[in-house]
């Protein structure tokens, strides 16, 4: 199979989106020159042109696209060209208004937005098959084209009637009979038994509660639905192209798509991240994307989409400060990608996305967010053949599941304050602040690699997910386990005693008695630090090597955490600091060290390949001791034991041998 | 009639919703066996299984239940058998879409969850009774069958076409003529003259603001609607066993059914309560429940479903901490229930409801929770023939109408902080926390067991319930009256004035010149106390006994507290203190005592039949004087002069015979 | 054509909507004893009488106005005469559903509110003309017959199918071609481009963002079908009565009509207000609308509706404490009011608005709030003779215009806390406090006459605008310009650099980096104020005589102000008090001077015709300064060199001759 080293080389990819139909063809050639100027060498093309390509039913209008193929081609720049799918032009819903979905409430999603396609409408199907195989045979022999990218961040719900149709199918094809459905639903629970697979619906809105087994399969198929529109596309254009990697762009952290499953259908793993410039974890949810996409990409991605500087989505969108784009992209190459590109080149002068910036801002090239482009290109270009192909290494796994994550973000649960996304974060983000590398995995992977596997929570896991963990424990890792793991199948049913029995017995607990959820003004005092978000009411079978117990209240004396030998459960979220500290402890104690000891707050510090990546978030200078001598390669420096970065500064330090 | 006391005898009835259907057949020996052990003698079966017994239309399976009630009563278990029309199977909705609920938005309940059955639907109507008589006509003459259960928490509205149809239908019912409800509902007002019967419509998506008096007759015919499902249902199971009392279960001071109306249409009234565990008023709820629950039933009534634990519904569902199901179920004893259930025996494993703990949790029979329901099993036995049965007396009736309170809680009122039942909560509070056990009364009904009658708030009164009012005066009863009383007619039409021109004469105010609402942010000082959520300008007719003013701000020196003879009037809520010290002051100027002086804070005492209740509401030690022996049942040991009351503890004193 | 001074002559109009249809007719001659009694002069008949009127399709009962219009006639009271079209008989919407508005969600707004026409349905339009021309016909030459008002507050949106046939139509008419119209609207961006104008339909519920350009164009057209309604029944009246004046009331500040373009089509303007009464700044609210509606009717206005006391729509209604109501009142006449009326002469005692205070409130006449009606009468039949007529001076105008705002408030815009209203309030305000009265203008209205000209936020500007905005600095006037104005042309097309080059030039501004929006817990540091709630990354050109720097944060050091000349560029949102000293500063450069000098705080000071007003919006009483000797008005004193007001005190003196 074709990958993204086909396509890099021991370049980095730079560019982004590249919707010029936008404005007049005399802007062009200045795209070009600015591009040039810029280091761009990658652009993507058509993602929301099929209305341009198609203005009509079946009649298509390629000449515009054929000169900008060529134009970008005599640039020497790649193009990534888009199935246009994510957008039907306004003839095909107003031909077929079916094709449009429904939400739960039975609104219908109009036109005049995007991505208003139903993902079960075999008329919308048909024509993004056809408008793909035109595309493909077009282009097929074309020299720009270096990758393909199928339809544009997957993410429709439909619950109207051709969805229900084949959602029974689907469900068909998951249980065989209505039994098996009757039973995996429990469906004897508020006389929900169906007797004909005509009467099997979506999760439509209702009265109250909707079946909780029901709507975690909705979601299962519709990832599985929205993957049968992409994998349609794709085996369309590697019909014409087998040797041009195909991708689709993720959006990071979004519940829809069961990304594990998606990415084994990817040559090339791609994302789309946008932390917010304001935020102060924004550099952690990068990190956080960026070592989930590597992971599902097992080896080098592809930033498909970042923005040069503010975004147009949230409540107040904030710039990019000077430096932090440069930052926060040079993370990503330090995280493992190998493009680094943007949504999108020239900022909108229209539409709904016009305030959303853009590679060429509203300021133009003179704009300081352009005059950053073109550095960070400069910087690109430099490092392109020293880090391009490189690998990251990590000692710990964190643990997710799209499924586990599905049957938890639930009506009515324990606790509607304990967000499956923001545990991650909390876990992850204490990882990042002790400097501790890591990969994440599917629970049912192979843990082998690493000495730590984190599990932040699986409120649901398979039998088999139980063994792995086990199986790692018993092979001497280290594990440690967040509360609400292990409490349901994948059916969503509870496991006999509210916890699998065998995780029970890993961890020393003879009875969890009671989940006792922190609502926002409480937090549960615990030997040594506060813990938040959730505790737990544990009678301990005695045999744990270590407890921390709660400290006062209801749970006064019983515990917190829990050891037995190397595997560790916490009933709470510890504060922050506290979670830092105890992963670092159990990290060291399993032999997994920090990047670089004793880093400066808000330094980070990667190692790819034989580079080591150092990062500062802060706009304080800072001095990192890096014993040695080192060759800065942004600045092609010699540095010696210790290296000093300025406001958002970067160094890449090739590194001499590990000392051990 | 039959009634609870024929199901009881000298027994307390316990145990719970039973729905066993949801785990293999081999799970129900092992519960006969819990529940025997927890002195359960109550099951309630069938509540949703509608789709097991008739899982295809008229094609029914009863052979799982024969088992089931044979089981059961070999066990010596008493069964509460619920018809299951509060869930139809999804045949219904699939076969017949009307039979689906329409919100006012136009958006279908879909089935999926429960309650999607329209009220107004012939067709579910039609198949309500065909299994309510099937049912019935099964186990007539089953040993088991002690109580029929009919639907379960009526609670549905319905917009829909057929909803409409019987709408207009109890409308020409109640006005004969369209003159007359074009009269009731001001149509003149805003153009909305009705001329065609057809034209009248339930209370739709508007605009703007809706018809108020068409959103009260909607809701008087919503309960209505309900109430002729209930009683359809109950007609049938009272042809087949009449000897069986029948109830169905409210939910506690939920706006939609008239419970008053209802009430009279039972055997036995039940009601399902929830308090917060963690609210730190969690007892004054369960108590003023109980109280009305109490007063429905005219005698002991039956506490159909609590939580042993955790609920699922709220943001953060909290468990019950040790000794509070036990405390809780024990208040509502002495507050005259015969019967402690639960919602649910077994906590369900999988569905929408498996987060809301059993009797028997997740954690299973050494879960701590289920060890305290064994505990509260023997405290039942024990109180059982020394209470059941009793009555509880009060001297001081709270007035409570649903007419009244639909007619307040409406769009575009003076105030949207003014909550109906807080307000009541707020009275029935300051009542409790005098230590002054209270009925609850209809404004119509008979008031002269009552020394004080209290009235937090009743917006609409019918002439004869003010000359009720003006009658208990003039009889030399006390009156305690809030704000925003007898403003309107029953039509929902302001009286003369603002106020009933004979109210306003029994407590001496000449002009009701304006309302001043409060803010959050604001409060009215008074003279001694500060008011909350309300205020007004009076000016008084000169000739009232006592006034309590306003001081400072707009109000300074109008009364906010009118006395003229024993009628009082409250112009705003003093905060909570200021509103228990003159309801305690003027409950004693009437001779209406607390049931023991000097009682500490957290200490609740209840007088229930001969027997006196004394309910610890905190967990720090306290002593109660408590003059005289008496035999405390709960330990059956003797206690003088005073008891010691742990956490959460309770005793039950059999009370010497009173003094006065 | 006919004009406000026809009805007013040299009276104030007093009096308000009136619909004695909602009592028996007993109470008509209470009614008018008590107008009588109160000075009022002027009611306002038949707004919501259409179901009345037509009790069914062409049937007419017009029986009960004739007797109503004949009875004020009588009593000396002028009858405005208002078309019911507001608020459509149950039977249309029964007989035609058509007629029914959608919303975006495709929700029917339903009868049994009001307003629940669809300006696009021509059932409606035609039943509408009907009614109207027979109400002209009859009342044609009644000798009460004063004005015509027609329907009341046009405010509906309908997004349905016959909404989508007419909106096509416009969009025909606007752009001729499809071409033109996918060009305006940026087609091209997410695949939207139109081959059909079939395909074009309102902005209906879609996935994500809606194309901003076809929103814009919606709420044109929104504003054009309404004024449509308008014209036509206007049209129908003039042909009927060539004399009498015609009006429809505006809502202040609302967003849906192009106030400017629909004033063009008035006799009289007209316009609703409704400040809260606990508004700290209600007063300054009122000012605004009271300057707005002034230089809509370039003249005399109407205060067609204000409150007596409270509203009934807020969450918490407060009632006007004593004397706001004069106060208020007064302060329209002022600011050029020639009429004074209110919704509604009576309180309702049904419906939806019986909480809504009317001239006679609940509390009937005895009532304060009556009682104060009384007395303003007094005073405004003192007043007439002097200020009836007389203009309101502004040697300042605010630019305002709607389409600008519509541009400005979409989704997905830099920041949704940046309100255009709020804005605009911000800036007026501050002008208020220092003093400064101010006109309105449209942004190509000949500015001459000012000498300043004040830009609070005009996101979207005509290339005339600009030209206009030039012109005026040019020939010598002094401009003051917020942020975010001149970024977009009326297509929603940003211009290149992100603000009109010729605006840059203007204020010497070379780049225009980036905006930097201010979060809620953000501000910017400046040098001697705070700004709030925007900043922007500023390049000047060097060209600017005076510059205000940003102090520290990543602009520090940047422009925040900049004044280049006669022209100020204000890149954030001064707070408060710095605002109004910065406004008062260019004024007094400009030689705009406030009404008087060294007003105490809470005083207004206006001047109309040769009258000065001094209104104290306080409770303590103040001192004024007015340096001579003048009349009175309303005590009818003299008052010498000052004039003491008390709480919400009012004086009006006949100005000696300006001495300057």
């Amino acid at each position: 199979m074709p990958n993204l080293s086909d396509v890099t080389g021991r370049r980095i990819l730079y560019g982004g989106d590249y919707n010029p139909e936008q404005w007049p063809e005399e802007t062009w050639p200045e795209d070009i020159r600015l591009m040039k100027a810029a280091g761009v060498n990658s652009a993507t093309l058509g993602v929301f042109s099929w209305s341009r390509l198609e203005p009509r039913p079946g009649v298509h209008d390629f000449a515009w696209l054929d000169r900008l193929m060529d134009l970008l081609h005599e640039a020497g720049i790649g193009v990534v060209l888009a199935t246009p799918t994510a957008s039907p032009p306004p003839w095909l819903g107003h031909l077929h208004p079916d094709t449009l979905p429904r939400d739960a409430d039975g609104r219908t999603e109009w036109w005049g937005g995007r991505q208003h396609f139903s993902h079960s409408s075999t008329v919308y199907r048909r024509h993004a098959a056809a408008i793909t195989e035109a595309l493909a045979a077009r282009y097929a022999s074309h020299p720009a084209l270096t990758l393909w990218h199928i339809n544009n961040e997957y993410c429709t719900y439909d619950h109207g009637d051709e969805a229900a149709t084949r959602f029974r199918r689907w469900l068909q094809d998951r249980y065989g009979t209505l039994d098996a459905l009757n039973t995996a639903w429990g469906t004897a629970f508020w006389s929900q038994g169906y007797g004909d697979w005509a009467e099997v619906a979506p999760p439509r809105h209702a009265h109250y509660l909707r079946n909780p087994s029901q709507v975690l399969d909705f979601r299962r198929f519709t990832s599985d639905m929205l993957l049968e529109c992409y994998t349609a596309e794709r085996d369309i254009v590697r019909r014409h192209t087998p040797h041009i990697p195909v991708t689709t762009n993720f959006m990071p952290l979004w519940s829809g798509q069961d990304a594990w499953r998606w990415a084994e259908e990817e040559d090339v793993v791609s994302v789309d991240l946008y932390p917010d410039p304001r935020d102060p974890f924004g550099a952690q949810e990068g990190a956080l994307v960026q070592d989930l996409t590597r992971s599902q990409a097992r080896g080098p991605w592809m930033l498909m989409e970042q923005a040069a500087g503010a975004v147009n989505w949230r409540g107040v969108n904030h710039p990019k400060p000077r430096g932090l784009n440069r930052l926060w992209s040079l993370q990503a190459v330090a995280r493992g990608a190998d493009a680094v590109c943007y949504f999108q080149w020239r900022q909108s002068w229209q539409g709904a996305e016009k305030f959303h910036s853009g590679m060429v801002g509203h300021a133009g090239e003179h704009g300081r967010t352009h005059q950053e482009v073109v550095q960070l290109g400069a910087d690109l270009a430099r490092l392109g053949p020293h880090v391009a192909g490189g690998t990251v290494g990590a000692e710990i796994a964190v643990l997710h599941d799209w499924h586990a994550w599905w049957a938890a973000d639930q009506e009515a649960r324990p606790s509607t304050r304990v967000d499956h996304a923001d545990v991650l974060r909390a876990w992850h983000r204490a990882l990042w602040q002790g400097g501790l590398t890591t990969d994440f995995a599917h629970p049912e992977d192979d843990l082998t690699p690493y000495g730590v596997v984190v599990v932040p929570q699986l409120y649901a896991l398979t039998d088999a997910a139980v063994d792995n963990l086990l199986a790692h424990v018993r092979g001497g890792g280290t594990l440690v386990c967040g509360f609400l793991t292990g409490v349901a199948d994948m059916d969503d049913r509870i496991r006999p005693g509210g916890m699998d029995a065998r995780l029970r017995e890993l961890f020393g607990i003879r009875t969890l008695h009671e989940w006792w959820p922190l609502d926002a003004d409480e937090s549960a005092d615990c030997d040594g630090f506060r813990g938040t978000l959730w505790s737990e009411e544990i009678e301990p079978d005695g045999t744990a090597s270590e407890t921390i117990p709660y400290q006062g209240g209801e749970l006064d004396g019983l515990p917190a955490v829990l050891r037995k030998g190397s595997a560790w459960y916490l009933s709470t979220l510890p504060e922050p600091d506290a979670l830092r500290d105890l992963l670092a402890r159990v990290a060291a104690d399993a032999g997994a060290r920090p990047v670089l000891d004793a880093l400066p707050a808000d330094v980070e510090a990667v190692r790819r390949g034989d580079l080591l990546f150092l990062l500062h978030h802060g706009r304080d200078p800072v001095t990192v001791d890096v014993p040695g001598t080192h060759r800065e390669l942004l600045t092609d420096t010699v540095v010696t034991d210790r290296v000093t970065l300025g406001r958002y500064g970067v160094a890449v330090l090739r590194d001499p041998e590990p000392a051990s």
